[in-house]
């Protein structure tokens, strides 16, 4: 890979002194200090740049080619570079599996060309690379992105569209924040974001990897490398919705895939997931300037605006930051400052202190004293520059929060020219400056959930609990049917030590009112239909039975409906608090992957689902737990007793271990499990098999 | 209120030669063309305007006195305007009931010497009036405020907070979005948002109302005003988070209410409601330009971009704005634009199509067949500026789409220089420029929300329709109790049409085993004991009574725990789908008002409540079922019955009837009210009066 970022020499197959051919050589001219060979029979010299007829004409060695000739003519330019033993291919040019079916072939083929002379191919329809420290511009971009002011910075980029990869520089330069790389994979024929993901975690250029992709080929390999970085991960996932998944399929030719799954296996992988482009962009940029801070970020805010106190504490609340509860000795120096009327409460509002000491005392007091609060983890101080004296003294604030390792960041208004000199100093300080008081929030919050994420891929020994149920003893499948019926999938978890609710297949009335008795009224009936998962659907599920009388009903209303087709179930009916969902998926991107949530049919209205990769340890099992939107109520809400987490893991752990035990497991789903004074119990349950 | 914008002359009460005095007259002196006349006992002129020594001293008729003294001496002052005839003051000194109780008292004398005389008090505490369109600016605001290029528009503002006024006006300039008038009202001794708002109502030059708030005075006003209001509202309510409310409490020193209910009330009557400034800002520009599109919005996109293609679908389906199918026409006209191996859909890129056509032809034949397409309301087109052609007849293009009632608007993306050109052109022709996809569609989904609400305050009749249960035959209560218990609560409600679970008090252990008979089992016993409205967690109550034994069992058991306390009630076990709930409440904002949403602990968890306020019309009521999240349940979710809106409107509408009724009722809560096969029914209710 490290061919593709600093190679000693560049060929250009395809240069020529108008179009993309032109804009790639003086892309390289105007920065590559290497050997430039452009590649062209038609012209001497290009710019005063020499030309060759062939790649084998240059008689020097070539490290890199940049191809940007039609598509059709690209095979026998990969041969061509096999014999001037060239190992590292970026092809710019487009029609490939883009264009469809004929494009695909076409791309198939270069592949096979490239394997058998061992070329790794970059692209094709891509805008290749870029690296703005070194001003290596591998690329066809326009030139006039590079007059944009693009700045060097830490955050790195990985781009499928090749549109996006323009605009992301240019965005960024637009507000200040500066590139390390940024690399423009197109259709992924060999390289993908994979590769470069792996070469960028190891780049000591790159800080933070910024990443805008349609669909991640290797999503599990993707993830695996997330877990154990401690370099940020921030995601732009295009195709979330139904309608941007369809146009995203047509867009790139990849299927989207299940992008709640994996979203929410990279956010548990400690990936931030961004929804739109400047999101993504401030993101990024706040995770690459934050220091060390305690990653509960308890946040006190000092204005001079009342009202901006206010939306300020709205933001934080709506972002889930907590406002910080300053110290008594917090408190005391405030009332100092402070007129008598005044309560001493974050947001620190300064307004009225500044006619009593001036705004340099009021200021250089308050941040001081909060700053030394063992309280405070982030200081948020909102400004309205250009209408009066505005804070000077950046570089002695920066450094005293840096000191006392506390995150100190700017909500900043006003007038427009002191306002860009407010943001370049800030800039050159790594202070945080934002326009957005919610966009400020979000980034705090992804702060606050990357140490968290850092601190456990720092620590070793996380990931070495083995699960609890041991893969060596794997007794055959107990069926071999696509879809089990729940009396079976049951069964077969319960001899993966997940507790199931007590069940008896029977045979005749009598029988059915002997087990009735046995396990205690009430008991649900089921009718059990081989195929058939939809069963209350279908008038096969009985609930409430309390004496002879409704059973008796029930078992012949569920014998006719069966019609001799299927068997009959007693149940014993679970008294639950509430209803989760588990289970097991095997995903197209991530692999095998375990599933938790909420059930219920309002968890259909709104889904509240979280997934990680199998086989799933304790740790991360208890880490799933937590990922639902709805956690709250795991913790023994409105007096209920809280939910057995431990039990809880080991379901999950255990789904994780069967699924990847078994490759003819499809999926496993547990619908409802029940949770009954904490305890979770599969009430229903359904095992598939792959075709 | 025409003399606090328009007066023919003005006295400056505090005019100086430095400070907020100079501001004062300075603003006035450039700018107004009526007659000034600063007052100051010290100064024979300032900046060539003679001063004179009292009011009375000024010779001629004053409209207006701006007073911007200290607070202590303004009773004086008042007098004097009172003797001098004046009916209209800005007050825009501070020290009033923003520092305490003596600050408060204050104010009131002042008051009561305004009411006394006829007079109207503007503020105090506040930044005052502002005219962009007059240049009328009543106002001590830093003259640098003027200087960053305040437009004339057609939105006027509301600010509670003074220096959220002056932020309002600059960040609005910089968006290059135009103001009308700009109304700062502080500490509201007089005038409030009420006043203003009708006065805007009612303003030639106002189009939209943009509103920052902690609190609203009286919300049920405003909220009629919206109601019937074909100008769009939008309100960014600050303290609408815990923290917030707890700063907006320190901060205006009123209590910031129930934001939830307020919120909810206002737009049920047509308000959009922000979270954050620039929302706010942007929502009110797009209500400003919107012309009269179809409700439904659906939109089309076109894009040179396929990723961007792929960010807008998803960022329109995040915001509930449908994605439109083009028909069949519109999709033949593409197709002959594009390649072959390229399917036709929304979103459009026309990428490929470039190449073959040139970039003019591509969106000039793409744009049209949309524009035209009956399967489309709005046009959303994607552009990255200054890095090749742009689309130059941006005129031609708003004329074809206004012609067609059709919406266009820009995701704007480029070089910077550019992007400013296209945004002043676009400005110009009002066509909306937006550099941020999710705002782009949460504008459109304000305008969609807005142009239904307009059909609804256009029409007459709609709140034509009695409520269906007249006051007429009001009995007297039934209790004089604080709280009431379920059986009390549920036999008044009966009264008046509400539909009630099955239930019965019974005395002995016989009496309550032939109940249970005659219901039907299972059924619920519990215990009623005065006051107490926390029956579960107090185990008095037993579920799932299916036999004599288990009901023996739960009347000795629940007759221990009331200890002869209480009385015994068996209800009829209801099966229900899911759980509603209803209620009426009486607000300290909006007075009298129906509460309508989710029930069960999961919406304890995450609130899906909406409010209206009562008398409740059956259309309101009908409107409030659809308010919240949830709605979809409603609706016939997974196969269960739908909810019968009609008998739910009624239960509504009733609510609100009982509580304007009776001025004793604090509040009605039904929790729950079970849906069983559609049909609702309240299963446990509370009636609080009035301490």
């Amino acid at each position: 890979m490290d061919t593709f970022f600093y190679p000693r020499s560049i060929a250009v197959v395809g240069a020529s002194k108008t179009n993309l051919g032109y804009s790639v050589l003086m892309n390289l001219v105007n920065g590559f200090q290497g050997g430039i060979y452009p590649v062209n029979r038609n012209h001497g010299e290009i710019e005063g740049v020499p030309c060759f007829s062939t790649l084998e004409a240059i008689p020097y060695p070539v490290d890199l080619a940049i191809i940007i000739v039609p598509a059709a003519s690209i095979p026998a330019v990969l041969e061509a570079c096999a014999r001037k033993g060239i190992q590292s291919v970026i092809i710019e040019s487009a029609g490939f599996a883009e264009t469809g079916a004929d494009g695909l072939a076409l791309q198939d083929q270069c592949v096979a060309i490239a394997k058998g002379a061992g070329i790794r191919i970059w692209g094709p329809n891509c805008m290749g690379v870029v690296d703005i420290l070194r001003k290596h511009f591998f690329t066809f971009m326009h030139p006039a992105i590079r007059a944009e002011g693009l700045l060097p910075g830490r955050i790195s980029l990985i781009v499928q569209s090749g549109m996006m990869s323009a605009i992301f520089l240019v965005e960024l330069a637009h507000r200040g924040i500066g590139v390390a790389k940024a690399c423009s994979i197109g259709n992924r024929a060999d390289v993908d974001e994979c590769d470069v993901l792996e070469y960028l975690l190891a780049d000591p250029d790159t800080e933070v990897i910024a990443l805008y992709s349609e669909s991640i080929l290797r999503g599990r390999l993707f993830a695996q490398m997330a877990q154990s970085s401690t370099k940020p991960i921030v995601l732009l996932k295009g195709g979330s919705s139904e309608a941007g998944a369809q146009a995203a399929k047509s867009h790139t030719y990849s299927l989207s895939g299940n992008s709640r799954l994996l979203n929410s296996v990279l956010e548990l992988s400690g990936v931030t997931v961004a929804d739109e482009i400047y999101q993504m962009m401030d993101l990024a940029n706040a995770l690459a300037t934050i220091p060390h801070i305690d990653p509960a970020c308890r946040t006190a805010i000092v204005t001079l605006s009342g009202g901006a106190g206010v939306l300020a504490c709205d933001a934080l609340e709506r972002h889930g930051i907590p406002v910080a509860q300053l110290s008594e000795q917090t408190k005391k120096t405030l009332s100092e400052l402070f007129p008598v009327w005044m309560p001493v409460a974050n947001p620190i509002d300064l307004f009225p202190t500044v006619g009593l000491h001036g705004r340099d005392v009021a200021f250089g007091r308050a941040i001081s004293a909060v700053l030394e609060d063992s309280n405070v983890d982030v200081l948020l101080i909102h400004v309205v520059v250009g209408l009066g004296e505005d804070i000077e003294d950046l570089a002695a604030l920066k450094k005293k929060a840096d000191q006392l390792g506390k995150m100190v960041l700017f909500w900043l208004m006003g007038r427009q020219e002191a306002g860009e000199r407010f943001r370049q100093r800030a800039r050159t300080l790594g202070i945080p400056v934002h326009a957005d008081i919610s966009r400020a929030a979000e980034c705090l919050r992804a702060v606050s959930k990357f140490m968290v994420h850092k601190t456990i891929a720092t620590a070793d020994g996380a990931a070495s609990t083995p699960p609890s149920a041991s893969v060596s003893k794997k007794p055959p499948l107990p069926s071999r049917e696509k879809i089990w019926d729940e009396f079976d999938s049951k069964q077969f978890l319960a001899s993966w030590a997940i507790p199931v609710v007590e069940e008896r297949l029977v045979d005749s009335l009598d029988e059915a009112w002997r087990t009735a008795q046995a396990m205690g009224l009430p008991v649900v009936v089921k009718g059990l239909m081989p195929g058939e998962v939809h069963k209350t659907e279908h008038g096969l599920v009985q609930l409430g039975i309390t004496d002879k009388f409704l059973l008796e009903a029930a078992f012949h209303h569920i014998q006719e409906k069966l019609d001799h087709r299927g068997k009959i179930l007693i149940q014993k009916q679970v008294q639950s608090e509430y209803e989760l969902i588990a289970g097991f998926i095997r995903d197209n991107q991530c692999g095998p992957c375990v599933m938790f949530g909420l059930g219920g049919i309002l968890a259909e209205l709104e889904p509240d689902v979280a997934f990680a990769m199998a086989p799933l340890y304790r740790e991360g099992a208890l880490k799933l737990i937590k990922r639902i939107r709805s956690r709250r109520l795991l913790q023994g809400f409105r007096g209920m007793p809280p939910l057995d987490g431990e039990a809880m893991a080991d379901i999950l752990v255990n789904l994780g271990t069967v699924g990847v035990a078994y490759q003819q497991i499809e999926q496993i789903d547990i619908n409802p499990l029940a949770i009954s004074t904490g305890a979770p119990v599969a009430v229903d349950a359904t095992v598939m098999l792959k075709d």
